[in-house]
């Protein structure tokens, strides 16, 4: 690509310090499936995190869709639905793959991008026809949100309260739980959520990993099974290495994890200030990696010439909205380039 | 562990060419999903062993379970079933994977691991009272088969023909392809496979990458809507380009793929020379990178002190077959210290 | 019950004509699983009205929603998602029957109860994004809908055709369609819909048989293994001349199937003029057999007294949209019976 | 036909008494979906059979593969597996729909038709590799079972403690059970199925109703979702009276289920005793309605003429076992007539 791309933030590699570990434990033998010594280390180094409440586990698989696949498919009987808000991952973005496990998915309207009680309730009151309706059993989520927004700590406890009220499953799709951490608008640690929900993941690829989901399983009743779904859906690697030894680097010394996401944020920020002391408005606040600035389309195209990006949306015949999102990887000085292209305009 | 393992082929990490490809690649920007560049150079690699009449479609995915799962529930309507031996991997690995999908295995028994003609002959014959029995559509073999043999050039003919002729789609699950085709029993090509199967696998895990599976779809009609099943099932990454990178080495100049494979392949067979020399017999011939020998149990019980191997069967209360599986980095002087350390005992 | 019923129109058992036919051959012995002469006759009966041009097949199985699955799973892959209106028969009422054989439903909002060219376009729209997103395959539609309108000939031509142009399979569910033929408002013919969609469904239950509902595969290419999904899915009775029994008496001399939709119609036309001419409005137009008239709610405990209907919904707190059903038993003195109930309220 | 027919046991509609309570019903107003008076009142004749510590539920559907598969499916998570006979009805004759539900199926060798103590442990043995293997979870066997054999009361409690031993889940198809419990070699009664199993059903179609089969949920944990399994796989019927008034007469003060039943094995018997006296043998004993007597080709040949039989197997060139099945409705007069032409031949 001759230009530069903010179309996702998975568009490059990985840190090199988890490259780097790649290379030094390479010819060490260890056990398959999960079973070696570094995802163990990955492991610890996570629940150091999760409270001392926590007795679940932790597993580790190569995509964001496995991870919603094996998290929902093997908490759920066959009657059992799942609640999500319509512009949700799993309902729009993955070729239906939660259907294709059996399983219907209840649509509700997200409110800045998030689920909430009151639709959640709503969702419950009228799928009660039993037995002809499925019933709704699991609260899907996902913190960032698909717009970028987070939740607050307050809004996770008053789902967390309903679901256990109402005897619902809460499962959070953490691909970018990294940025939500590191936004200005969190208040949440990863205690918190795993105290909260019954299942959740922390994505890695998204914030600067090779390629890597850690689910936790924080409900000790859920995680009893939990290999076999891995193994039944393709979600166990022969070389668990691979992925126990990203996740160390992502929770250790360096604290990775957290470095990446900061920066992501950072750049977003810098990106969204920028555009706004421009004149510019948004189609949506800038909480974590992504920004949705609203140009005209002519603006629109001449930013085309250099950077990759994707139009999200046409507010009227005259304007679009564009997303912008940023990474690990994103240099300022694009940043800067982005900007300075765009006062040019 | 301080033991050496030769447990299997995926208990080290990946050649060093690979690792530093992963690191010379690191920071350019690609497409996500399988379409970066490095994708599509592997593939265009792959394709020149393939034949010119080959025009099919490559993916790339994370681990043979998942491969065996796409390839099958991709071009399998509800009511066709698989004819597989009853040692197949599908059959007794993959913890009931394929039925996940929904669709039956018919089991006929192996013969030298191996499914025959006669055997699927068999299998349709039982299995054709309309419409009360499945209907057999797809033959699942693998190469090498789980006891490490090999199909020979007029064996996968004969199949092939059978299955055209009978209008099944057949399918070969290629975990150790490398191997199968290093073996000094093989007689086929790639391109020779791809001429008469449906859709195969090469396996990039058990030879020596990090993890990773290229399935060659050959037939035009199973490849149309091949990407749909991928994303459905969890098997498309975000980053694709780190197994296109993988199967760009394996296929690159340094024929690394081969050049794997043959090196286990030696150091089986190493194993097995020397083993015999001391006497014992084998449950299996030593084809590829397997070698199961038989001993007496206490034999085993000295060897088990300073190696790590599975236990394969009892063929009588005094004797043990154990499976010995060698990988791209067995060093020749761990099969050595194995063959002194049994010279002793 | 001491109350009268207008809760459905399956309260009932069968026309007398039914009983007395299934009498008449109980003892004739018959070949099983819908082989038998009775069920081949009823399917010749309906095929005099199809047109000349249908080369498809008919099958009989026990209620609705084993319709609607063996239907619509025989007819898609896995990746392929459904077109129905939010408030579709398999969206609301079937317990997640279409899901469960794995395939996603995209939801459009219903116009008059019905889909439109211009819904199903928005979601073909809304839906491209390949490979992420269920490729939308399958257009579903209830005659009468489950507000008791009925499709014009007008609009099923419109809808096939965009079926057609999209390559689309288009599947009517015809749960009432007894009912929406005998409507003042049809205009079509079984020979019509037979011409425009690709699979239908006759339904027997709901009209006055005791169970039994008609798929017609209309499709040629679907009808070739359709046997095998009905077995599959538990569709196939062992005394299918059950069901040929009652088509054969639904579509013979007596034409019942015509007679006993004209005479629910009738009733519901009955109630819905003698509710119009006491003053009250309706929430929807009494095309077929389905009555919503909106009463105060103080009204409504009156009458609960002596009938048995489902309060519908609440247009505001003091008035409530209630829904009558009527059937081919339904007396006209009931009718009268309730509007006599109705004036003195 | 113009021969008659031993071909099964479902050859003609129901008994007399079934369809006169049809008729005496027709016209009352029932509750739907197996809510209705009839059901209810069957249920209770039903658990007047199973002993006071019954405390399960009993629901009726249309057909013994929809028995099964909402049996089973309901209570397996996806990574369980069935354990079978590879002659079980589910195995052989269902189009592999309990795999449709995504269940595996693992096969044992049949003893006599039946499963043992042995094979499941055998099987339990072999498929114990966490997590790469289904965990074996139920199961599953057939009383009368294919070959028309009966399990002992001995036989089903060691099952059962073994069941109970290993935490596996009881099932028990009784599509012939009425058969079983009137053979001469059951000892066991419902009273005492139902407390050794954890589900079983009563087949109704097969012993004389026009269609219909009941469910017995032994197990009250299993009990209390039923009803969203029977609805979302379509084996509930909009007029469930239709099974519910069959299961009240065929367990009425005429105790038809028995009369049936007795009346069918005794026909067998007449058959299997006169051809034991013309000298021939049997490839099973026959113990319920199912004979198998080997004849020489020539025989078989002459007997097509005038009766209608299945062909089973050629235990020799000159010899082939055919299947006789007898019914409620065989009449005394062919069962001679078939021994006269045996013995002419």
């Amino acid at each position: 690509m001759t230009t530069f791309s903010f179309l996702d933030d998975y568009s490059e590699g990985a840190h090199p310090d988890i490259l780097r570990a790649l290379a030094q434990t390479n010819l060490a033998q260890q056990a398959p499936y999960g079973d070696d010594a570094y995802s163990a280390d990955a492991a610890s180094r996570i629940k150091a995190h999760l409270g001392a409440a926590f007795e679940g586990a932790i597993h580790f698989v190569a995509s964001g869709t496995m991870a919603n696949i094996v998290s929902i498919s093997s908490c759920l009987r066959p009657h059992e639905a799942v609640i999500a808000v319509s512009s949700g991952h799993i309902v729009v973005r993955e070729a239906g793959a939660i259907e294709a496990t059996g399983h219907k998915l209840i649509l509700v309207p997200a409110v800045d991008g998030k689920i909430t009680p009151e639709n959640i309730e709503e969702a419950l009151e009228t799928n009660s026809h039993f037995p002809h309706m499925a019933r709704p059993r699991l609260i899907y989520l996902s913190n960032a949100t698909e717009t970028g927004t987070v939740y607050t700590l307050a809004e996770l406890r008053s789902i967390s309260a309903l679901a256990r009220r109402r005897g619902l499953i809460l499962f959070l799709d953490g691909a970018r739980l990294g940025a939500a951490l590191a936004s200005h608008r969190n208040d949440a640690t990863l205690a918190d959520i795993a105290s909260l929900v019954d299942l959740f993941w922390i994505g890695g690829t998204k914030v600067g990993a090779l390629l890597g989901e850690a689910i936790v399983v924080c409900n000790p009743a859920l995680a009893e099974d939990f290999p076999f779904h891995l193994k039944q859906r393709g979600g166990m690697l022969a070389k668990g290495r691979l992925l126990g030894i990203q996740f160390r680097e992502l929770f250790g010394d360096g604290n990775l994890f957290s470095v990446m996401a900061r920066h992501a944020n950072a750049m977003a920020a810098r990106l969204a200030a920028g555009i706004a002391s421009g004149g510019y408005g948004f189609a949506a606040a800038t909480e974590t990696n992504q920004v949705f600035p609203i140009f005209p389309n002519a603006v629109v195209a001449a930013l085309q010439k250099d950077f990759a990006f994707y139009v999200w949306g046409r507010p009227d015949e005259k304007h679009s909205v564009i997303r912008l999102v940023t990474s690990w990887a994103t240099a300022e000085d694009q940043v800067d380039a982005f900007l300075s292209r765009l006062a040019t305009d």
